[in-house]
């Protein structure tokens, strides 16, 4: 089985950035497979680009290599790093965007990228993904001991984003999270995830309580998004294990006038009282 | 010769969607190769989708897998099923998608989903292209017996599009038909058919007829987009095998102001005396 | 090693387009290796996509079979051409779009299409890159001798597009190019290159010199975005080795309200004495 590179930047697809990145892994490592994991993300946005890494890396096969190139300090004094993390590879600037992979849970290993022999020559002032970044991820996937792309890093020292988590109140039954995306679909993906729904279980009853957001109250969480009319407002579970506020085929992002940044509050219901504990 | 797998979906490019269905799929079938058909679908453009699967599943090798995930039914109670037409496979929901494909004269052998050994586990709410179609289509191309994914599929009891066809009357050299699509470049696609045009041959002559598409007449059908003057509204044949209405070097549906729906209507002219034929 | 082709088209990617390119490819060269390089090229700008092959075709491996589908001719009377060139292979219509590869110094072998028993049966009026491009493409990546494309090709009877260049003059230290294009970051990309600046550094300064475009005069050539303060425009050397006006983290279209055909001039600063050559 070959190895995988995967692909995520800001560069979108109107520019060749994306292709000769391709071209130059391939130069380097003509049987790895390059997957396009997105290069939607907005211009320089780094907390939307460690999100999106967050929720999809491990989809990929074990010692997949991880490419990100958003890098708005390109040319600028911030290192590049490599960083073995749950048994994947992320290579990237050391700006953030790989916060949840210097998490002590998951990292590994990691090293700072001091090998100018990899690079390409000469190296741009503009695009470390194409000269830098893309053949020292074929030299990985060429078999590479990535201890010799540089010296050890140590995950206290690297530059890492505030974590906004959300505030839940298991004696009240309340969450109060926000927006952090809209999708495609103009879904509203929040900070909510389900875990923390389950924190409210115990005392209250999170899947029959009201979500509210600007002006807008929801009942109930949804188990699909036809469970509700046509073009009206939902909460469900979605694909990142998050609360997302939807319309049933429409787009909530439009229809609630919302966006990142957006209060979201779970108020859970009551708990109906159970049958009492035998004794 | 590895299989192939092909993705067509609403998703857009901006979200990890298409990335994360690539590695679902690789971890299960490493060799496969996927290739994009389309993820520029409209959201839940059920329609467009079934059509543009229709107009291209034909030009990749037979045993090519197509999976559709327009999918607005997500985690209701609408069927996933895999239909084989045509020496091809598709797998997609029961909402329409393929009723090109269940189509009598094409239609070989099909299968309802019912596999849950397949899918990934949890299986999400929302994302049942990623869970459970994308994990069934790699283990299909690595040689999974499809009667082992559920029950046969009966297409009679499948949910079909109704199907919009143009009123052809070769008596009077005339076809009504419509605008189904818009392409990149503002061409707008017809559903008039080039043997609907055949038809009107045998009394008329439909090539040097007349197009009327709202308040503008198009004489003759083209063949080629420069045989018009630069910004000069064009009918010709396009690549769907269809009449398409365009502008050389322009953008029909801006300048034209038509779109999906527009009417359109083919008057053939008179044909010429051909020679009496020998006695 | 696998022949690798890549695709540069104006297509975009909401059609069925680019897929069914891979198909036709596919059925014929299964293990070849398929990049996208750009489908992001406006609609019948074929200056624009003769600059980006320009700038990109080196990054891939040498045999690379380079496919250009920006054909507003197509169906009229243009030529099909195969071009080896840097030993690379370029394929695409005869309308100017491989000019830099006609360059007498990169040029090395070419030869018209004339090879019905490759096409597709049948040929349609609108897509060639599909129907005739495609499957040459794939049948040069399984070893086909292009001399038995057709009759030899003269560069010198190929549509070439006029040359625009910047007026460049050592003496006064000054250059007078333009934007050639706006990338997706909104980075305006001009057409003078780092070799003319050196032209200058005989005897001027041309990295602390001004550049104007507009209203806007911008001090010096940086080194990296983060040298201005965010929101500020800059200049820098870009990944095609060629100036550009930015703003660090921000878009400089929009900003300075430019974009192709905008006029830029750069003065470079006197030359501060240095100490006088030893005797």
């Amino acid at each position: 089985m070959e190895r995988i590179i995967t692909l995520t930047t800001d560069f979108g697809l109107r520019d060749e950035y994306v292709g000769v990145m391709k071209g130059v892994i391939l130069c380097r490592a003509p049987s790895v497979g390059i997957v396009d994991l997105c290069h939607g993300i907005r211009p320089h946005d780094i907390r939307q680009a460690a999100a999106l890494l967050d929720a999809s890396y491990r989809f990929f096969p074990k010692a997949t290599i991880h490419l990100v190139v958003v890098d708005p300090g390109v040319g600028g004094n911030r290192r590049l790093i490599a960083v073995r993390a749950d048994n994947h590879w992320f290579l990237a600037p050391d700006n953030g965007v790989l916060t949840p992979m210097l998490d002590p849970k998951r990292f590994q290993a990691g090293f700072i990228l001091q090998c100018d022999h990899l690079y390409l020559n000469p190296v741009s002032a503009t695009f470390h993904g194409r000269d830098m970044l893309a053949p020292v991820a074929a030299q990985m996937a060429m078999g590479l001991n990535p201890a010799q792309l540089g010296p050890p890093l140590h995950p206290e020292q690297c530059v890492l984003l505030p974590q906004v988590k959300p505030v839940v109140d298991p004696e009240r039954g309340l969450i109060i999270g926000a927006v952090v995306d809209t999708d495609h679909f103009g879904n509203l993906r929040t900070n909510i995830a389900r875990s923390m729904l389950a924190l409210l279980a115990e005392r209250h009853d999170p899947m029959n309580g009201t979500t509210i957001i600007g002006t807008h109250s929801i009942h109930g969480i949804s188990d699909s998004y036809d469970s509700r009319e046509p073009g009206a407002p939902l909460a469900i579970i979605g694909s990142r294990d998050t609360l997302e506020i939807c319309v049933n085929l429409g787009d909530a992002a439009r229809l609630l006038k919302a966006g990142p940044n957006a209060r979201v509050l779970v108020k859970a219901a009551a708990k109906r009282p159970g049958p009492p504990p035998r004794g």
